[in-house]
């Protein structure tokens, strides 16, 4: 029990995040449970489309097309299995922007190659990272077919943050970069946006203001 | 024999397809596997993001959102058997612009809604008609290993196709819309594509010119 207590530092440790999603985070999302689902739902679509972009964006690598794809389907499946949770829950998918989380990401990418693609593949680690974290500290802290659904789904985004990580590593050291720089001036920008203060409640957003 | 030889016109009738896929086009096929295939596997990832695209575009429709999430999954699974086929047979799978078909098909849609929506499902449901047509008549023309896997895609190209084609009837109804004087014109500008001369061999392209 203590172990399983403590994990969660352990998981943000091992894939690289810098900082453990504020306490506050959890209890709003508690609180705020239509929200985060729909939110959700989007971002398993946002998932499946950003790898789709990378398959289309380096099209010859065969090896991060396959590993891609599968992992789009699984972030399609996710996406079903939301939108039927919200159905079963009698809440409604509606319209949602964004929060600012993805857009920050995008933001800090470099705009020339090949670092481009690098950042592309730590981006995608570190977002995967995120939820993966946060799907495990909310799983105990909702409803039981929620939280359920949500400690099923922590082990398939740990899958893909080490799918992105191994794709960030081998185009690295095929296209001569450095990883542990960079991957930390991105850890770093990621940290500040799931941590600082956000106007708005959203699944990957900061300390609620 | 001869009623499985007469089988393409049919599925062409049923589906609406205004013209036969010409047998010069097969011909071509078959001596260009290598394009063919590595076409169709653009093919199936553009499929996947177009249905991406329409989930995103109407958000809020969660029937579609759900089949087209069925529908792409099932897109990136076969792009994934094309890309193992590519390997499997030796062949290269590399960069290779598009053709005319999709482009000019996107160009015919109306840039307001709500026909353009209508319009994106009825385009929908006869790009995935013309691909059942081909994989028809192609499965009998290809090396028995490729020709196999065709026979076999077919039937889901198929269901694509009803799958768009209900979504467009239900959608016409909500709006008020018809469907059949719709349907007719894109179904010739489609027959056009697929029929006249083209310069460019591809798995959507024209006669070969």
């Amino acid at each position: 029990m203590s172990a399983a207590a403590a994990a969660p530092a352990v998981v943000a440790a091992d894939f690289g995040l810098r900082a453990p999603t504020p306490p506050a985070w959890f209890e709003a999302a508690a609180g705020s449970l239509e929200t985060l689902l729909v939110d959700h739902a989007n971002c398993e679509k946002k998932a499946a489309s950003t790898a789709l972009g990378l398959m289309f964006a380096y099209a010859d690598d065969t090896r991060l097309g396959l590993s891609l794809a599968r992992l789009a389907r699984e972030e399609l499946r996710h996406y079903e299995q939301v939108v039927r949770l919200l159905d079963a829950l009698g809440f409604k998918y509606t319209r949602l922007s964004p929060g600012r989380y993805a857009g920050e990401l995008r933001r800090a990418l470099s705009t020339h190659e090949p670092a481009r693609r690098l950042d592309l593949l730590i981006v995608g680690a570190l977002i995967e990272a995120r939820s993966c974290e946060r799907f495990r500290g909310l799983a105990p802290r909702l409803p039981p077919r929620v939280g359920g659904f949500y400690a099923g789904l922590e082990a398939a985004e740990a899958r893909h943050t080490q799918l992105y990580l191994d794709l960030a590593r081998d185009y690295a050291a095929r296209a001569g970069l450095g990883v542990a720089a960079r991957f930390d001036e991105l850890a770093r920008i990621e940290s500040l946006l799931a941590t600082q203060p956000d106007p708005v409640f959203r699944f990957h957003s900061g300390s609620p203001a």
